[in-house]
């Protein structure tokens, strides 16, 4: 490869990344329905023609947008495969989880987490991409079962709706409610997931 | 009163609600900022000018589905002021709102939740209304704690956005997982109220 291609290479991946960021900008105002092609050029101070280049549609911008969220999911995850006890394991991930809502994409997030309960093309990509995370939690309570960690009687599928409504409850509440120190809530979300895998009758 | 006004009286309620069930549907399909006065009229089989008589305006249409929910939230969270202990109170009206995600009105409360965590004229007026009911939620969490029913160390505060944020959380999800047998949910919703408010370091 010579010296100019590679230049080309980190220019391409720069254009790339301030689209990307520009389109999030505009999904984070004005949602991923209201946001038009031209709003996210004049957001990149790009031409279209230049934008086009690299994403042919904004379903196209989404899909990257998509995959960089599945690549986030999956490192903030990694954590439930580690050592410790699954009542840590779950908490730091989540600690992780709701902690994004106060990055400056925050309110990104927001409108992910709300199109992904909505049944629209990309209301069901972005839920396909939560299944995954979905799957590995899963897989994280079925082995804490089988290690003895969490009660025979818990009914993993219900305790699953209960810790991902409260994620994504707690993601878009902590976006508004900026005085609330997102750490305060530690042992509190810490208790809540020894709760719900304790297994004893409330 | 004649009986003719009586009869006039009646039938502006009717239409009146007939508005105000189709703009419901509306606003569940397209979202507040997404549905058209045009949208509503057609729903409601009506025409632009009798619409017009009941509401000046969408914004008015909006305010009327706001004070439908407000005394709709006041007689639910009517059940935090009764008799027993406060987790068996709060349970049953933390069942009652989630309850409500399957109602055939489930879709608009969604996007009351998800309007009420933005920073839009719609989403301060909603998120007003939720301060009301948090009020009284804060108020029978300080009562019991003067009760000695819950720890001295709970952190009131940070418990109501763990609850706020749960609920609007698993009221979304439930609207989506249509399989989950919400009162499947009950003990595990206990269960964090109970651990929430106990007060020993999880």
């Amino acid at each position: 490869m010579t010296v100019a291609s590679l230049e080309t290479l980190a220019l391409s991946d720069i254009r790339r990344n301030q689209i990307l960021q520009a389109a999030g900008q505009c999904f984070a105002r004005s949602g991923f329905h209201g946001a038009s092609m031209q709003q996210i050029c004049a957001e990149a101070k790009m031409s279209p023609g230049a934008v086009y280049r690299y994403f042919p549609s904004k379903e196209a911008i989404i899909e990257a947008i998509a995959e960089e969220k599945r690549l986030e999911a999956g490192a903030c995850v990694a954590g439930l495969l580690g050592e410790g006890p699954i009542v840590e394991r779950m908490t730091s991930v989540a600690m992780e989880y709701i902690g994004a809502s106060r990055d400056p994409e925050g309110q990104l997030m927001v409108e992910i987490c709300s199109e992904s309960l909505r049944n629209t093309a990309v209301g069901r990509r972005f839920a396909e991409l939560e299944n995954g995370v979905r799957t590995l939690f899963r897989e994280a309570l079925v082995k804490a079962r089988q290690d003895g960690e969490i009660g025979c009687d818990v009914d993993i599928e219900a305790v699953l709706t209960m810790i991902f409504g409260m994620g994504d409850g707690l993601m878009m509440r902590l976006q508004i409610e900026r005085e609330v120190d997102v750490q305060s809530l530690r042992p509190y979300v810490r208790r809540v997931f020894h709760a719900l895998l304790k297994g004893e009758p409330a």
